[in-house]
């Protein structure tokens, strides 16, 4: 990056430049066309979209805005620590060491006072004790499940996922909205039904 | 998608499927890392983030959270309409009329409140005459000139871009942000000296 006489500006467009690589770590979820695999980046641009289109279905008042702020940055940890499969227990063992280390990394690009909000976003979001921690968490759960759907379960089927371990997932969703949990569940049936989830 | 008893929450969801589909629009732009194009939605992402991260550099009062909805938003008709490249003179001659019958079909998709919500915030940051509208401009046009600059000016050489070229778009970003402005004169200055970019 070029030097510039303001060492504030340029260490935003470090912490800018550095993150885009979230482009660059893939998911597991496929595109809903089943082309290729989802990457971290264009996810979180789906569900902070989705965040605004879905705000109301939010059971507790949340600041929409602080909700999209949260899921455009809930991720960049993977960048360092890499994307860790939700039903991949032994990958979770370490998973919020590898992370902690990222966000230390990752968010102290940024100025100081940045840095400290970020990360402090990043750990609320982790923590889902907040409205709007809960209701960033539902749609960050909903989103793979409207993937496997219309991918008639390309996620599920390989990794031989069953509804139990969907549904114990299920809560995370009503955390944030009875609603969307609600739409969740009925999904789950109809996955079932279909074939695509196995019972 | 599966039948349920709630047509609001149907509709949105259809929509939130839909526009799946940006993460298949290609832009000329390469990652910083020059793996591959960058798609709509990846970039979405990027500049939404962007706009939370460097909301102090807008000279104009704004509301961030409305910025980045727009920015979230601001490229959904080119899953109808496709990318046109900033420097394609010709691919603009026809580029409102695709993207307005565009925003009618996908919008469209919404229950009507937020149909008509999200398209005229659409046309709001096509316009660029209010300060969001202005400083979300500002950072789609500043996006692009960082990945250029970090790919040794990967799009603007097979295309024959010139410094000028590139400097009429400099406005834009000064329209925004006097700051961000004359950071990108100053990126524009040294691609020059590095031969990035074309005298």
């Amino acid at each position: 990056m070029i030097p510039f006489p303001d060492s504030r500006l340029a260490a935003q467009i470090a912490f800018v430049v550095e993150i885009d690589r979230l482009k660059t770590v893939l998911r597991q979820t496929l595109l809903t066309d089943s082309s290729r695999r989802e990457n971290d980046a264009e996810h979180s641009w789906h569900i902070a979209t989705m965040a605004f289109l879905l705000a109301e279905y939010a059971d507790r008042t949340v600041e929409i805005g602080r909700v999209a702020r949260m899921l455009l940055i809930h991720d960049i940890v993977e960048i360092d620590a890499g994307d860790t499969f939700i039903h991949d227990e032994a990958g979770h063992e370490d998973k919020e060491e590898r992370e902690r280390k990222a966000a230390a990394r990752l968010f102290g690009l940024l100025p100081a006072d940045q840095a400290g909000e970020y990360a402090a976003l990043w750990q609320e979001y982790e923590a889902r004790e907040t409205a709007d921690s809960r209701f960033a968490d539902a749609l960050d759960r909903l989103q793979p499940l409207l993937h496997n759907f219309e991918t008639e379960g390309a996620t599920w089927k390989p990794f031989g996922v069953t509804r139990a371990q969907v549904e114990r997932l299920t809560p995370r969703i009503e955390a944030g909205s009875k609603r969307l949990g609600a739409y969740a569940r009925a999904l789950v049936d109809e996955a079932v039904a279909r074939g695509y989830l196995a019972p």
